[in-house]
């Protein structure tokens, strides 16, 4: 399909294409995401991200991506890369930022630049192991949001609302999301 | 401290250090992490991490990390990088993984290999707006790990439970993490 209209670097053309594609044949929304991790040394380990399944088939990346996370000394690691809970908060950065693009694309709003900064607060006696009265995780994640448009005030607090409602991670970290670990048979 | 006795990369020492140290001291365990991000282009975004706070004080990475963002051409990106959903299970895979290397250390358990894969489902019937009937978010994301070490079968089923009972990453997704998203003031 052509490019046709493109607004926020996104090709509004395909993008409705994509969607009367799908209300045609729903099967074809079902993705599957995949990774693979292997642990090199202490808080050291390599992800690599290759392929993917979507549209009913086995698809894959241009290239293979590897990301390395470590912790600091403080955390015992050699900080060789963001350690595992800022990877989380570079999914919902990014997640959120682009759901906020495509559908400010979708309504017709031009954006001139958008700008986030993230904050979690982490209580590491959970992952220690000191105490079960507080949550392993993060406790509270606050992202803002500045963006340079032509909109008004209220209109930037309804592209937040928006960007959070349709992200994949958003949801994801905001719900309660099942996840199994178990041993590779 | 001296290294000490380590054990999987991890000096056992300082490990369990800490761990007296935020007995005795509990406010030192609470960290806040932080990440900022800068959309370039359709769904193509940075993400930069360098600061955090931990043991009541701010902190640097030695070197300040940079993370790009994409979606691939079926999701009209460019496929510069992992999609957002990807570097959840980028940080939920390295969080396990450090989990379990930590606590087997603790534990006094050697560790020669650790591999994992993930996959996670997603339905982006959520993401296009489409239907209100599917979860936006991963409805389900399994891992499997693959453990060498000198361990029976019902161990590495324990090491998969201690890696999950300890991850942040794990706490964040499986439970209902409060994220809020509003206008930069």
């Amino acid at each position: 399909m052509a490019e046709g209209k493109v607004l926020n670097g996104v090709s509004v053309d395909k993008l409705f294409g994509t969607i009367d594609a799908v209300k045609e044949a729903p099967g074809i929304a079902k993705f599957k995401f995949r990774a693979k991790n292997k642990w090199i040394k202490g808080g050291l380990n390599r992800t690599t991200i290759k392929d993917f399944y979507g549209t009913q088939k086995d698809l894959t990346h241009k290239k293979q991506f590897e990301l390395e996370a470590d912790e600091p000394p403080l955390l015992l690691g050699e900080d060789k890369g963001p350690n595992p809970v800022e990877y989380a908060l570079t999914a919902l950065a990014a997640c959120l930022t682009t759901s906020m693009v495509y559908h400010a694309a979708a309504k017709g709003i031009e954006l001139r630049a958008v700008e986030a900064r993230l904050e979690g607060d982490l209580d590491l006696r959970g992952f220690l192991g000191i105490s079960e009265d507080v949550p392993v995780g993060y406790e509270n994640i606050r992202v803002y949001f500045k963006i340079d448009a032509d909109v008004s005030e209220e209109q930037k607090e309804e592209l937040c609302r928006m960007a959070a409602k349709y992200s994949p991670v958003f949801h994801t970290i905001s719900n309660a999301t099942p996840v199994s670990v178990q041993p590779d048979k």
